[in-house]
């Protein structure tokens, strides 16, 4: 009933379809501008800027999982998991584990030492998930992101 | 006075200090197992894992910074800024704010939405300096890792 497979180019639209659907689920599908196009050209390129993974269950496209290079200064190369989303419809089918594993098979093939990725503090099934897999909360952590005319403003002190 | 340049080969192992010098900081030093060629291998080969830039105060390292390229489905292409560390002696002369502002600069220059990076919660001269640049706190957005057997046991569930 389950396949996983590496997304192509011609998944571009389902991509986005459920990028929008987990954005709107985490209730801030306001913020994402990304389309098809953008995604063909970063993800399918000649130097991909992410890989995605989809999960199919009887054929119908059910879930996916995106990923990109990381890298620990103190202990190496790491995968960073950008998105993992299970549609509504197939939820508790243990699809979320199933991507998640995929995701930690690439990790181990490719010499990485973990999985590195956030979750929204209310999102208690997943949080759920992901301690029973055995994860760490890394808490004393607080991401930061600079972005707009904050950011254009900070480069301009460089020139 | 200050210089601001990009790493090479050469200052492999002068990285290397400063990463343990800044872990030391962070009080986690224990967790530092990188090495010297390993970052050599990883940063400056055919298709590097990370990039760095080093500042120069008076012809001194004086700190670093070092990034990777990051990619968000929302939005697109951004940079993650894994490490920014100015050194003890060379503190409070705006060696931070210009290291960081070179990578914005990267980022700006690179068509990237933004810069994301973690800091510790109790860091407060690094959160206020964020927050003058104008940067966002992400506080309902926790970090998680998944490492050593944890993700070798998941792992075998997609064989």
């Amino acid at each position: 009933m389950l396949r996983i497979r590496s997304a192509t180019i011609s998944d571009a639209a389902l991509l986005r379809t459920m990028i929008r659907e987990l954005a709107e689920f985490e209730r801030q599908l306001e913020l994402v501008t990304i389309s098809e196009e953008e995604l063909k050209r970063d993800g399918f390129g000649e130097n991909p800027r992410f890989r995605a993974l989809i999960a199919d269950w009887g054929g119908q496209p059910a879930g996916y999982a995106m990923t990109f290079r990381y890298y620990s200064t103190w202990v190496g190369p790491g995968l960073f998991l950008e998105d993992l989303f299970v549609r509504d419809l197939f939820r508790g089918r243990g699809i979320g584990t199933a991507l998640l594993a995929a995701v930690a098979c690439i990790a181990v093939e490719e010499d990485c030492y973990g999985i590195h990725w956030e979750v929204l503090d209310w999102n208690e099934k997943a949080i759920g998930l992901y301690k029973a897999l055995g994860a760490e909360f890394r808490d004393q952590w607080r991401p930061v992101l600079l972005t707009g005319e904050a950011l254009k403003r900070l480069a301009r002190k460089a020139e």
